[in-house]
C-alpha cells in the first residue's frame, strides 16, 4: 500500500463523458485497510505531513461516507490509549456505559447536573471533558473552581470513581488519540478544518477512547455554536450519529439552540452554583429542560428505562428526592473537594471586581451568545490561547434574558472580572454588541430543534 | 499575507442556499500578488511543503483561470535564471524570438529538422530541450548521439549560437525555474500532477525562461501522448495558448495525433539519420507535413512572412535549396560535432545487437505508439529513471506503418538493442502488444487535428 494511491483514490480520477464534459470515473470510497494504513503510518511519522494535507484537502472536496468516517475514527482512537471499562477494576462486564458530548456553547454547564442525575438513575457515565477555548467555557475549568477538585485522574481512579459514584469527571489523558492531535494541528494550517467527516472523526475518536458504548450528542446551532446554521449543525449531528452507529455504538443527537447563553450564569464557579440550583430543583427553565431531555435519552440508551416518559420521570425524581445532589457532592469529595465548604460558598463567592449593566431604555432585550462569550473571555472566564489561566470567580449573572421586557435603569447583568482593568472592555462588548433592544417581543428559538437517531 | 488565507481562498468557502444545499460563497480567483507571495515564499523555504500540497490539491479541484495561470507561470519562471536575448551579445533588439514545444511522443524528432528550416527562413530560435523519460524520447539524447555534440551551453554560448546559426540547442540550466522543480517533485507524491493549470505553468515557465517571445505548441493526443484523449489535449492546448497570451507572448497550438510513432525511425542516432533525410527532402510524409506546418507558423509568428502560404513556401525552399541541411551541419560544428563524420555515418551506424520482426500473417497492421515507446526503452533508447544511461545506436526502423498492408513473413521492423539480452523482451512487447493485424484498413488519424490560436 502507498499513501499516494490512497490520496489519488480519494481525489478521484476524472474522465470525459460523450459530450466531452469531465466526470468522476471512479469511486472515491476508501477501504478500512486503506484508512488504517494512512493513519497508522502518519502517526508513526512514516507518511509525511505534505501527503496528509493533500489527503485532507481531497476529503474536504470529496467527503467521506459514514463507514469511512467510522474507519477513520477507529484508526485515530487506536493510535493512543483506549480506556477499557467492561469488567475492569470491579466495573460491571455487561453495562452499557453512556456519555454526553456537547459541541460547545456559552453558559453550557449541562454536563455538571446531568452526570449525577443519570447516575442517580443507575447510568454509568465515563465523562471526559475539555477546557475553555475561545468564546466557549470548559467543564474542567468549572470543576477546578471547586477548591481541591482534581480532574487529572489515572485510568484506575477514573474507573474507581465510576464504580463508586456512577460517574467520574476527567480531562483527556496525554495519549488519547495522538493521531487526532497531529492531524488537527495540520488541518489548522492547511485550510482543511471545515470538513464534516474530519470534524466528526476528531470528536468521536476522543469520546470512544474514553470507553463509552452509547453517546448522546448535544449539537448546537446559532451565534455561540461551532456550527452557526441549522443545516450545518444537522449535517454534523447526522454524521456523529451515523458514524457512531457504523462503529457499533448507540447514538442520538439533539440539535439545540445556542443564539443566547444557556441558564442565568456564565462563569466557572458561577456555573457550579447554577448546577447546585438545578440539583435543588430550582435551576433556570432552559437548563432544566435540556438536562432532563438529554438525561432521559441517556437513561434509555443505558437500558435503565422502558420508555422516554419513564426515563424522564426517573430523572425528575433524582432531583426532587435530593439523590442527584447527594451524588454530585459525593463525587466532589471523591475527586478531592470539600462538599460542605462548597455548599457554604453558594451565593457568596464572587469576584471583588464588579460592575453592573442596567437597561438603557424600555423594551424587549436580546442577548447574543457569541458576544457574551467573548465578553466572558475578557473577564477571565475563558481563554484566548490554550495556556492562558482562567479566573474561577469571574463571570456574568443574567437577571434578564432574551425575550424579557425591561424598564430603563433596570438591572440586566451583574459582571464580575478577574481584575478592575478588564471590566470596561467587557461591559463595552456586552452593551454595544451583545445586548440589543426592540419594541416587540423577539422571536425565541425552540430550545430543542430536532432529535436525530 | 499568509499562506493559509491563500489556500482557503483557492479552496473556497461553502454556504447554504435557500434550499439548504451547499454552494460556493466566494470567488476562488487569486490575485497576482497572492500567487507571487506563495511561490516566492515556497521557493525560499518559508512556506512548508504541507501547505503547498494542500494548495495544489485545492487547485486540482477548483482550477485556475488563464490570468492566474499566467501569474503562476511568471512567479515560477522568475524563481530562477531567465535568459535575456534582446540586444545581448550582439543579438538583435527588436527580434521576435520563436520556439516550439512538443508535449512529447514516440519518434517525435520534429525539433531537429524544424530548427534549421526556420533558421533558413530568418527565424531566431532559442531551443531548450529535454531528455528521454518513460516511453518518450528526448531531443538532447538524440543530439548527443552525434559524437562531440555539446548541449551544456553557457548563456553566452547559447546566444552566440543563435547569432551565428539562427538557433542553438541546449538543455535546461540547473537554475531554470527552481520553483517548478520543487513543486513538480511535491505534486508527484501528492496526487496533484493531473491539473491542467499546473501542467501549463510547469511547461510554460521553462519555455519563457529560455527567452522566447512567441511559442508554437505541438500538443499531442493518443496512446503515446501525455494527454490520451482529444478533449484533454484540447484543454491543455487552450491553456497553453491562452496563458502564454495572458503573459504577453504570441502563441499557437497544434493538436496532433500520437497513436502511432512519427516517421520511420525511433532511436537516438536513428532519428538524427531521419532528420538528415528530411533536410534532404526525402523524409517520411508525416514528419515532413508536421515540420512544414509548425515551421510555417513559426515563420509567421516571427514576422518573416505575410501569409501562411508564403511561410510554408519559404520552409519548403529552405529544404529544396539545401540551405536548411547546411545550417543543421553548421550547428553540429558550432556545438562541437563533426559534420563530415556525421554524414559518413548516415545509413551505416547501427547497434550490432540486431533482430527483425516479420509479419505473422497477411493483413493491415497497426503499430501502437505507447507500446513501441516502451519497447524502445527496453532497447536502451530511453530511460525508466532519470539517471539511466541511453544507448545512441539502439532503436527501431519501421519498414511498415499503421495502415500498411503486409504479407505473412514480410519485414516490418528492424530492431537494434543496447545488448543481446534486451532483444527478446523488446520483441515480445512489439509483437504481442504494439503490433496488431486486421483484415480491413484501420482508421488512420488526421495528423493535425486542430489549430488553436
Amino acid at each position: 500500500m502507498r499513501a499516494i494511491d490512497i490520496i489519488m483514490k480519494k481525489r478521484g480520477t476524472k474522465v470525459r463523458d460523450a459530450n466531452g464534459n469531465q466526470i468522476l470515473a471512479s469511486s472515491t470510497t476508501l477501504t478500512k485497510e486503506e484508512i488504517k494504513f494512512l493513519i497508522d503510518e502518519y502517526t508513526a511519522g512514516r507518511i509525511p505531513d505534505y501527503q496528509m494535507s493533500a489527503f485532507t484537502m481531497a476529503v474536504y472536496f470529496n467527503g467521506m461516507n459514514f463507514e469511512e468516517t467510522g474507519a477513520l475514527t477507529d484508526a485515530m482512537l487506536h493510535s493512543g490509549d483506549v480506556i477499557e471499562l467492561h469488567g475492569k477494576d470491579g466495573l460491571p462486564e455487561n453495562e452499557i456505559y453512556v456519555d454526553k458530548h456537547s459541541t460547545g456553547g456559552v453558559g453550557d454547564k449541562i454536563s455538571l447536573p446531568l452526570a449525577p442525575i443519570v447516575a442517580a438513575c443507575g447510568v454509568m457515565d465515563p465523562m471526559m471533558s475539555g477546557r475553555a477555548l475561545g468564546h466557549t467555557g470548559g467543564t474542567l475549568d468549572k470543576l477546578e473552581s471547586i477548591e481541591g477538585f482534581n480532574v487529572n485522574l489515572t485510568e484506575e481512579q477514573f474507573r474507581a470513581g465510576i464504580k463508586k459514584d456512577g460517574f467520574a469527571m476527567m480531562g483527556q489523558t496525554p495519549n488519547v488519540a495522538p493521531a487526532d492531535k497531529k492531524m488537527y494541528a495540520l488541518r489548522d494550517v492547511t485550510a482543511t478544518v471545515e470538513s464534516v467527516p474530519l470534524i466528526t472523526s476528531s470528536i468521536l475518536s476522543k469520546k470512544v477512547a474514553e470507553g463509552a458504548d452509547a453517546l448522546v450528542f448535544d449539537v448546537k446551532y446559532g451565534s455561540g455554536a461551532f456550527m452557526k446554521t441549522i443545516p450545518d449543525s444537522e449535517e454534523l449531528a447526522t454524521f456523529l450519529v451515523k458514524t457512531a452507529q457504523a462503529m457499533g455504538k448507540k447514538a442520538t443527537a439533539f440539535m439545540t439552540a445556542m443564539n443566547t447563553p444557556l441558564g442565568r450564569m456564565v462563569g466557572n464557579f458561577l456555573e457550579i452554583e447554577e448546577t447546585v440550583e438545578c440539583l435543588q430543583g430550582k435551576g433556570p427553565a432552559d437548563v432544566m429542560e435540556l438536562t432532563y431531555a438529554l438525561g432521559a435519552e441517556m437513561v434509555l440508551l443505558a437500558g435503565k428505562a422502558e420508555s422516554e416518559e419513564e426515563a424522564r420521570k426517573m430523572c425528575e425524581d433524582a432531583v426532587s428526592s435530593g439523590k442527584a445532589l447527594e451524588i454530585f457532592l459525593a463525587n466532589v469529595k471523591t475527586q478531592g473537594g470539600n462538599p460542605e465548604k462548597l455548599m457554604a460558598e453558594i451565593g457568596k463567592r464572587r469576584s471583588q471586581f464588579h460592575t453592573q449593566v442596567l437597561a438603557e431604555k424600555d423594551g424587549y432585550i436580546k442577548l447574543d451568545a457569541f458576544k457574551t462569550g467573548l465578553a466572558s473571555v475578557y473577564l477571565g472566564v475563558g481563554r484566548n490561547k490554550s495556556d492562558d489561566k482562567v479566573c474561577p470567580d469571574a463571570g456574568i449573572i443574567m437577571h434578564k434574558k432574551t425575550g424579557d421586557c425591561v424598564k430603563k435603569g433596570e438591572l440586566i447583568l451583574d459582571v464580575y472580572g478577574k481584575d478592575e482593568a478588564c471590566l470596561p472592555q467587557a461591559v463595552k462588548m456586552l452593551t454595544e454588541e451583545a445586548l440589543s433592544y426592540s419594541e416587540t417581543k423577539p422571536h425565541s428559538d425552540q430550545l430543542i430543534y430536532k432529535i436525530i437517531k
